[in-house]
């Protein structure tokens, strides 16, 4: 039984509807992954058992996704020594400017790789996941310049439809 | 012997410059406190201690203050159900955009209230917890409304100095 | 008879669709409130008036949400040494940026709590104020903590959601 | 006895700094006024009564300079039926992007004539001032084009610094 | 006949959405006004005559509403000694931020006192053209007072719909 | 045979529906041009390759067009010495103020000449494209001289239509 | 005798500081140019003036630099046919964000082309000015890919210098 | 022969003073790195041959710097298949809110891990690389460990010195 590589988790289930998009990209990649609702806030302790417990479950990559004051995936990077990527959520008021800050301006010592605000963040997030772990699987290597070319290709062809 | 009645925590020493103004204000005000470096990042677990045991200490309120990436006050307001007051810490790069976003914009349901960035949000934090105190304490009360007369007193005779 | 506890006031009519949701809290946790339309620009007298005779019509906190130039819970703040909580209602031209800087950036001497802007902000205004209360209300600290139970419980079952 | 047409006012001692560059034009043009310090939150009562007997003491325009979370131009302004112009101050932390929407964005029916913020601001505000009464005092009026035809003078001639 | 006493300018007909609230104001307060589109980019020679010509026919105040690179209230200031009130268009991209900048920033010498951004800033151009007006004409000084308690009193009753 | 004048290229084929406001100024001129999804990030060496050939195929003016982390007229400005025109698409999230940075400020010794965000950049890049060519072509310069001066009598006739 | 080639203007003898180094870059290229003050606001009929005749006076391209309410580049592009490239000087209170918003978001119709905030986008205005005037001079040409090759080889050997 | 893993790059010999925080945090865990300047704009070949030929070369992670349109990291990101990491050099200007959203910003399909603006960021960056080689070397992880542990006694004991 394969392990899971990435935790996918995020402050709300309101959140989903953009961090799906990373569901996509894994499940496109082939990599296994678990997916929660893990909040700073409401769910405290079950936000620091999940950081402290994840290395020691196989777990690779931790993409946390939060929104407004998005305290996630900085606690989450307090909480363990796993590479953690953080997805600034599209907030209603302020557009994610307000998730953007609280999760990309850590102070030194606890590092969060932050992403673009919403779909594009969540999509890269999981890219980003798939080439650290294509670091030590040459398999994924492949799949992801593949994925490279038909996106490079994708676009040049579609200058035909500039009309 | 006087309980402390109120916490006065910060993110990192560098904050004291700050939140000192607060410690001031109590001092000013006969208010017993106590004053601490609890890092929401780099000491998370000395936080979740801090903020759960707060209450049956005898704690009526938390300041807490913090700059960039302020998870500190909504954090501790997770794991205590007493008042939490944040003083956003003007940050180097940002001025404290950052800091105010990061813990103004809290989620519905886990409350911080929020002061200005800098010294004068420190120093109207601790008016904050004071105004409170005061609400059972006629003493404290009477110390306020001298408070008030006294400052509105010399900005009236301020105007002898517009030369 | 109960006393009123919490004052619950608003620059414009249009603020109530934001700051029903302080209210529906307070139901929620059984505080008594009233509500009220006191504008700081339109009906000053009546504000100074409201300000300086809520303490001793027994009122403990005043929530004041307002928009754009906001600046009922500063003013309000000025006239009464009650703990005050302001709330920034999301404006249409600028999302409640202007708000927000109009109520948070109070100058060091006159505190107003700020909360987020919009509809969280309005809830966790009340919730502060019920953490205020109680500091003195046993029952009231009791419905906290099972509220908090509740919205932990909420939002790690909606994990299964995630579909 | 000429009476004072100008109530030049600030929030603080320190907003003097920027306010006396209005005061400069307008002895410049030797329009009457006053100076005064009227803090909007640690003087409200001052404040209201100075606003509410400005025109029966004969003012005709009142200047009001205010930084932060910069009340003292639109309560004024509520407390007035005379023209008020009010000038942001730079402040310490947001550079008077506070200041400008504290004053600036003011609900439709209590109107502040806002100026640019800071030195710009005060300067002009008092030539607000002076195109206001100019409107029925012709030697004011010439002293006005007097005045822009030297500025255009004194800009057109700084080309010969352009070494 | 009545001279017409405010020109009411704007840089594009689709302008007129939000001055014409500008519009109303004149009309409920029976102050003569000519309205028209007159463009600082577009038609820059009819701007700079507009402005000329504007107080050697009568006009006592410009209210000029512009958007995006809002050149037009500061140009027309630089092009007459009467008080300019400008009015910044709510932009599609910007939501009128640019605007704001455009117009409020304007250096020492060439006043435009600023109203907030769209509808309340139009309105708001209207009163404050009205208070300047009623400087001089106590009828119109009336209506102001009238149109003050009136606003009072619709907002302190509209507390009655808080259902 | 026409040489092709100015190469239109855009990020995205979701950029069209903004640069086609600029194809329909260059249709409206005659001014001859080919059109381009060339994109940075998927197709960089695409790119590359268009940017280094644009000038000995003849092309004068590159027109770029790019959201959000848009580099495509400053990467392009690099492998050319052509004039290279930029405009920020508008973005979802941040409404393009993300584009415009990302456009405009470029470092000394390359530079990208920067329009508005969205359709007015797109019309404006193109415009600015005629005047350029037209410095060469008296017969461009009078289609410009006749563009003006219909945009103007049009901006003066909508006066009419203020009702 | 050889014609000015650029005309090189600036709202204010205070924006040479930044000018200069434009002026700077024409002088590396042999581009004749003339420097003046020219500001909108304070001599509006010079600046007509000045854009009206710059054409028939030989000049290729208007580089126009100003700060805060920056309206001298769009009223230049008003009043005339020559591509005018806008240069937004960094002001003392906003960091020249405001000069940036007046200067690049100009309305359909009437082009600027806009360089970076401050020294860099001097710097480029000139570099755009001297690739504008390399269409037609192959001299100039050869002097950008001497410059360009020249750039890039400081650029890689400042890497000896990373210690 | 032990391989570089981290290539350390930034687009300007002035963004060293930042990017040397990185460095000295790879010297303290024993991280073999190569340090560069590659610029984007200035040497756009080098910096496509440098992205491409990172892997074979046996690199692990790319750490760049850029500041202002920073295109560096995005750029390098769309030519290899290694986890990139951005970080946003403060610029003199816009504080680094203009690097900060040119490399955050990023499509989806090309990912660039994003940091905090300046010294901050540059330590996670180096940090995160850390975490990512941590993962296959368990040496680097104890040393992860021992460094969190230092740094969270630290901030503990600097209690002491609140005074």
């Amino acid at each position: 039984m394969e392990h899971i590589q990435v935790s996918l988790i995020m402050g709300s289930i309101s959140d989903w509807e953009t961090m799906k998009k990373a569901a996509q990209v894994l499940d496109e990649f082939g990599v296994s992954y678990e997916k929660k609702v893990v909040s700073a806030h409401r769910t405290p302790d079950l936000m620091f058992d999940h950081a402290e417990k994840a290395r020691e479950r196989g777990i690779k990559v931790i993409i946390a996704g939060a929104g407004g004051a998005a305290h996630l995936p900085g606690m989450v990077a307090a909480k363990t020594t796993l590479p953690v990527i953080g997805v600034p959520i599209k907030s209603r008021v302020l557009s994610g400017i307000d998730s953007l800050y609280s999760i990309v301006q850590m102070p030194g010592g606890v590092p969060v790789m932050t992403m673009a605000i919403g779909d594009s963040g969540a999509t890269n997030a999981a890219l980003s996941a798939v080439r650290i772990l294509a670091l030590e699987n040459s398999n994924l290597h492949e799949k992801l310049i593949a994925f490279t070319e038909k996106q490079g290709r994708i676009a040049e062809e579609s200058s035909h439809d500039l009309i």
